[in-house]
């Protein structure tokens, strides 16, 4: 690696992209945040003090500066799709956390709008593809040492949700993350969506909540995937994935340093919440990142995964409304992907 | 306890009635087996030799008899029904391997009868109520520090199934066990049921056997249950039943009582059969048949419980074959059950 | 096994007196118990009474009873001696709660009047060779897929102990039992022990009780083992026994049929005391001891065994008092053992 | 963290030199390496050049360099404590690789020299302390959640030691990693130390290797620690740290992010070796010491905790040799550490 930094600039800096901040200057090799935009003006500027970095007085404006190489974009969904635009127009690589757009039309227009400049400008946020345990399984699914992948049980558990959050998010929000991470895992595509409603956890979620969820999801290749959603579960953030093949089952372990014996019972910690759970998945994710566009080689999820990962969503959230099983399908994939 | 020994006779004594005869004279307090009837004579008069029982001509001979005061049958399925409704006839009460009969109209005859008598004469062999681990589950739902329970992933897996076994019994004779023993978890009624069918493990299956296969239960509290059934899963005899609950998750273990870490892998045993899986829960099974017995005061799975397995495996393998989800309906409950 | 029962007689029905008459009443095929003698005559009168037993007037009466058959010392450890060598005189079977005698020396006169019989008639209620986990360990080690033995970690620990115990019952009361199973588990025998006192609990002890303390025992062919004895460890009754081999460790799971994920952690239970972690090892012990009277065949933990752990855990308590590994030496093995 | 970055100069090319140029160079923020020196001088040059790294002459003239602002120091045992001496004397701060030196009296040559310049300069590199694993135990600890801590029993188990590791460096290379993290979890110092030799490992032992060793070590408080040192125990590279507290026992989980069932096992993987084990570790060690030099305020282990595992592993090899219990004390500890 050569002593060249990647200078970045990052549009929306919430919580997480606050996170990520601190991220790139503190752990991130070969890369720097030099700029910042967000349209809260003023806390914005503070931020740009503290870490030395330039405010620029709008996303367009940060992502045409010579002083920006690479885009991060962390502000609220509605605008990611314009920035990603702006950023392939400007031959700049873009990292967006997900959703790539909030719908599929618009991440089609992006991918579009990449496939004509003829290589991967744009990097979405799915960090779970880098994260020990699932690259891990990878690798095990890969050797087939069990045999064909028949059927996966997964579960994505939040402690609980927000008071804005809403059934839909149960798949557009949350799913979203399985969704992406079991086609790379399984390198298979969905031909159908199916969600179910069991018995509704009543103590904290409200009438536009639906909570727990669960989609069956099927593959090209035949595999069903049931996958339970349930934000509020209380206990801790709670990630599961079990993969039933031919000769063996094998599976996601929550990770865990420590345990204690008290109270007549043996215990191991669970993760109070996805920051902590994922923290080094992120890392990995942001390293990689900027190794690829260092060397000009993106291989992270692409334009088409979001684009593939809007239309799996928006057909579960339809299956939630109306019932029964969605079929699929996809518009043509270029070839850069 | 008295020291009054009940005298059982049993009708077929093939590998699970030789097994039962060895677990009642060699474990089981109060009981004795005297007598056996079975359609291969020659090999059940040597055994009746070995045993010392007396050996009867015909079922209806033994259960009449005298000297038996309580029948156990583990004939071939399709001659259930008949022993037991002889029994009914006798007032002696009678121990029936499941399925308590071949189709529901057969075991709502039984219920019938057994009503007319006005007390509970029949207990149906469903020992995973009396296994540890379900028990413990109970007390942990009924105790409610987990809140209502909201869904269930459960699985079912055999090493490997006979060549004989096809897509049906997978529901009928394997899934017939977590159909009873959820019920009774959850003190609850299924109001639906659809079958899924993943791909297919090829190695070890044939024409007529799609395995694994799912179904999905729905109860009348809105609880839905995922139960997979693997009968060719090769890696060993692997029960789960892991339970969704309002604030935590709680679940069975595989029991087992050693560990050895060898060649790079930490590794707990996997139970090779349900033989060794569940031989204690037979045992406590037969036990405290007996003691209801001989206290008059049967609390085991009922000819009602019978009954309701043959109504939801019924309406399963229906939807195996023509897909979909099947709404099932019971008759009345007599008030004996 | 014969319609034959044994006739058991017990003498002195404290806690675990009671525990094995329900026992033996309840769940022991072939045996009975008819007959019983405590020195708390009213009480033990009121339990007779109960389960339709004939009250005797001393342990002797008992002993020489034709309608006994085989006798259940319980009484207190002052005087099982006396019992013991009383039913070898009358040529009866004696099962005899650990420990055989109060000294080495007692034990060693029972030794003697045994081997003038010619034949085994004592056993000794060291359960734990009769636990799943222990007997599991046992074959393990003889496969020698593991290699040679070369070193042992082992922990006793009670979630507390009473006010009347102190520093030498660690040894004598507790340690004893691995004393013993180790033994048997290793085929092998100790040439030494020491007794090393780690930083004292102090929230439940009194002066009279260091607690925990540490034994480290040698054997003839160079096994050390490491014993933690903790008598007030609070968090549950856990038994340790890790087993390190020449290419493998295995070792002791504590029991467990269910888990629960709550409150941030993953929680599989721990017994809160030794009746319910080794119900099962007494049930087989008691069972085992019964078949093997009924075909007279002792093969359970002898006179010999009683007497090597009281060699044994003298030398412990005399290391804990002046310090230093201690050696020991057994007297001449008559060839019945 | 201010752009400003670290320039290394490292002493020592091996396995482990290499790794570490690797890690400062692609994964640690805030640093680079940009000088080398080896004996090896054509190796060296043709890493120098593949890195772009100047190569010195010797090991002083890397350290007197203008270039060079800090110094990592992972050559042979013999010459650690001439480079860090020769660092101190340039004001610069160090780095090595434990041991500080190869005796205590050059460890405390160290201590005075550094306590003259009246600030530390020095870390030895004991990675445990920054094992995410060791860390969460010494949180719990410390927050005395289970009470204080009476005894610990620890296990070092590498699978296979090369041909010519010998009985004393069982304590100097490999106990030493918990000699120094167990006095850093404590927060205590030892009073002694004991070799205790279980039964040999045979097979891949030769005569001048006692493999398994048992060390037992007392602390001021009066903790006893159990430590096994087995480096010949081929299933894996397996640490353990049971620590055992008034009301529970903590310890440390080896690692592990996936699971298989296959074959009869339900089997979790052992890190093959330490590489695997503390590669986390390791890189927060350097990305912590990195950040601390950069803020001129070092907290990891310092010329004084080298120092004390010297003395400790000193008196370890003595009762390795001559048997018995050795107490241990410590020359005067300068005010800066």
């Amino acid at each position: 690696m050569s002593n060249y930094e990647l200078k970045v600039g990052v549009i929306g800096v919430g919580a997480i992209g606050k996170e990520h901040i601190k991220r790139i200057n503190n752990r991130t090799k070969g890369a720097r945040v030099v700029g910042v935009y967000d349209i809260l003006e003023e806390e914005t500027k503070e931020l740009a003090a503290e870490w030395g970095l330039h405010f620029y007085n709008s996303g367009e404006e940060l992502i045409a500066s010579d002083d920006v190489n690479a885009i991060l974009i962390t502000s609220v969904d509605e605008t990611h799709a314009e920035y990603v635009l702006k950023a392939i127009e400007h031959d700049k690589y873009v990292f967006c956390e997900k959703p790539l757009a909030i719908d599929s039309d618009s991440c089609y227009e992006i991918i579009k709008a990449e496939a004509a400049k003829g290589r991967k400008l744009v990097q979405v946020g799915f960090m779970r593809r880098y994260d020990k345990g699932y690259m891990e399984l990878k690798n095990m699914i890969d050797s087939h040492s069990y045999g064909d992948v028949l059927m996966l049980h997964c579960a994505h558990r939040n402690p609980e949700s927000g008071e804005n959050y809403i059934t839909p998010m149960s798949i557009i929000q949350t799913a979203v993350h399985e969704i992406d991470v079991l086609r790379w895992l399984l390198q298979d595509d969905y031909v159908s969506v199916e969600s179910i409603l069991p018995k509704k956890q009543t103590k904290m979620t409200h009438k536009d909540l639906h909570d727990p969820q669960i989609l069956v999801l099927e593959t090209k290749s035949g595999v069903i995937i049931q996958l339970e959603i349930f934000v509020n579960c209380q206990f801790g953030y709670d990630i599961k994935c079990e993969v039933v093949c031919e000769n063996g089952e094998i599976g996601l372990v929550d990770p865990h340093y420590t345990y204690a014996k008290q109270n007549l019972a043996h215990q191991t910690p669970i993760s109070p919440d996805w920051q902590s759970r994922f923290r080094e998945a992120y890392d990995t994710e942001f390293q990689l990142w900027v190794n690829g566009v260092l060397n000009g080689k993106l291989e992270g999820p692409s334009s088409w995964d979001g684009y593939v990962a809007s239309v799996i969503t928006t057909a579960g959230t339809e299956s939630t409304k109306r019932g029964g099983k969605i079929k699929v399908s996809l518009s043509e994939k270029p070839s850069i992907y």
